[in-house]
């Protein structure tokens, strides 16, 4: 298959735009993508759309992807609109790289769009509540989650102090970040202090709602020069499984470790050699414990690592620069291109303030999504290469 | 890339299942397609799972093709959710098709699933209605459609009694058919009397809500012989894109034509070469407008066709020979694989009472979805080989 390299990222700042459709939150990410890869839009050839929730919380209740980019102002190429729950926008991802790789075609758009926020949260929350067995016994995501959590604290001696120093970190990341939902710092007592969801989960520790979308424009790297003078990225590996979300020592392996090992084979690197990663803190001890599953140290390390700041973006190995799907937000469907957008910019030296400054030549994102003891879940791991 | 051949298709009855959940549905049809392909389980190495309205109609909110795969013993690969409105079934083989093409597996599942009827047939038909400006005043997909058909109807001298063929026709072959979720062959005096929906289309010209599901696997064809005797039905081409449904004289080309012209270039057929086809007659007189649009014959003639018979199965050119979407049913995510299903089955010569006598070599689907007048359609064109 043909080498893919992303040419163009774009995405809207996170937030609650209640004012704003799903078509004014997609149009404007695939501009910015096609702006920066200097793409003419009638070059893209196919598009893979990914969104959550618009069924139940717009008006839109189908070919949803069809819609924003008509209303961008691209029309009739075949559109592929994707679902995988969090890890949707990097299943769109893997959609547009398959097309290229495989040379089915030389340019396509990936898109990952959601509103979450619809005036009523009681409404979104519900569009959200899966409904398993578990739940219709009352057990929240968060409270099944925290269970398991706490199981894993008595276990390897990981504190709660160590998950609020991920947010805090990731709180100033964000706060560097102009595409953020939240960018205000936290401080420790500010995290640890701040209403309790489900002990020892606090809100700051907690993604929430948010609206926003962020896309990537990927061709076939031996065209990328006719686009873009920009340092070529390419995709050394985007990998998609399915199953649970475990703590170590379940019976399942966990499914970011398995996303990962496929990743790391199909790039042919290990994960000594990622620079730079952005990862799927939904909550933030989950930053911890992929710490240990992408392999960036080894089991039972993760708390020493935030200990010792290895991942702030002036450490060895810099994790959620974005500030992460807590500080950054997390619409979604919109997430995973998000992340991508991040890599990118960093591999090319374009962050800003929040720069990181090991000068990265490999990035790489994770992006998981489902339910918490759900059989069902999707994670996908992508290696971008400059 | 490589030719990809289809191994194995299967379904469930459509019909009106209350008691049947999406996992038992999905099931059967993943089972009945493996079998049909002898292939292990194992090997299924990425599925694409197509659906429309389950997270608004069912307890499932999300990667509902995991809940399904789970149920049915499949667990851990990459499984990729999609949807586009009716052609969702038809996207999702086209996302198997790929994988195997490019090399990036060797053998892959394509299940498309749905349950419409929920106990409350309101709540049913409300997940459906697009919020668009059209559907604020009031106006319901059918009457748009009825109000272009009529335009249609003056101009080419098309009439009501052909339409009403047509469903003859299909609720004869539907008859046949032990997957059709009807089963009585409607006479001419039945189609044209039943209940006026919109003038002129009456009930029985019309699909209607349906739960079912259908499968097929695909793998290389250099290693279709490690699995199955049955002849190899290859892919010759898979085609997807987005638009307007529009009547001839319309400002963008009928976008059927456009799907189906980019099929016929890629198989390197012409439409004279088909021996059968399925195709999507949401409304009856669709089949006829899709005649003129696929090429079966020139613009002004599809009803002399339906009139002499030409598209029976003992015909020339036999369409819905399953029954089509009215006499079959159309449970939305599923109807694109399920005339997969039935085009394999006809180029096998495993049809039953229902099998074309004109011993078929190249067989065509069209899978259409989306709203009528409305930017943001999709439409898949498939020709399979034998």
């Amino acid at each position: 298959m043909r080498v893919v390299s992303i040419i163009g990222v774009g995405m809207t700042r996170f937030g609650k735009w209640l004012e704003r459709s799903l078509q004014d939150l997609g149009r404007e990410a695939i501009w910015n993508a096609i702006e920066d890869a200097k793409v003419p839009a009638k070059d893209i050839q196919v598009a893979y759309v990914a969104n959550g929730l618009a069924p139940q919380l717009t008006e839109l209740k189908g070919t949803i992807g069809q819609h924003v980019l008509t209303s961008a102002g691209i029309f009739g190429i075949p559109v592929v609109n994707v679902e995988n729950a969090c890890s949707s926008g990097s299943t769109a991802l893997r959609g547009a790289y398959l097309e290229v790789a495989s040379g089915n075609c030389d340019v396509a758009l990936a898109l990952g769009v959601e509103k979450l926020f619809c005036g009523d949260t009681a409404r979104s929350a519900s569009a959200m509540a899966q409904g398993t067995t578990l739940a219709k016994f009352g057990f929240m995501f968060v409270a099944l989650y925290s269970m398991q959590l706490r199981r894993w604290m008595e276990r390897t001696g990981v504190t709660k102090e160590q998950f609020a120093r991920v947010a805090v970190k990731n709180s100033y990341n964000g706060s560097l970040n102009p595409y953020a939902q939240f960018r205000r710092p936290l401080t420790m007592e500010e995290v640890l202090n701040s209403r309790l969801v489900a002990e020892p989960l606090t809100q700051f520790m907690c993604s929430t709602m948010g609206d926003g979308a962020a896309a990537a424009i990927v061709c076939a790297r031996e065209i990328a020069s006719r686009y873009t003078s920009k340092p070529s990225i390419d995709i050394a590996a985007c990998e998609l499984v399915s199953g649970t979300f475990t703590f170590p020592d379940e019976e399942h392996e966990p499914i970011a470790r398995r996303a990962a090992k496929r990743a790391y084979q199909k790039a042919g690197i290990g994960p000594e050699d990622v620079n730079v990663a952005e990862v799927h803190d939904g909550m933030a001890p989950a930053e911890l414990l992929l710490y240990e599953e992408l392999g960036f140290c080894n089991e039972g390390e993760a708390g020493r690592m935030i200990d010792e700041g290895r991942t702030t973006i002036n450490g060895p190995i810099p994790v959620n620069p974005s500030g992460g799907l807590a500080a950054k937000g997390h619409p979604v469907g919109a997430t995973g291109l998000a992340q991508v957008a991040e890599i990118v910019w960093q591999l090319r030296g374009e962050a800003g303030s929040r720069q990181v400054s090991n000068k990265p030549r490999i990035g790489l994102t994770e992006n998981a999504g489902g339910w918490a003891m759900d059989d069902n879940a999707a994670c996908a791991v992508t290696i971008l290469k400059k």
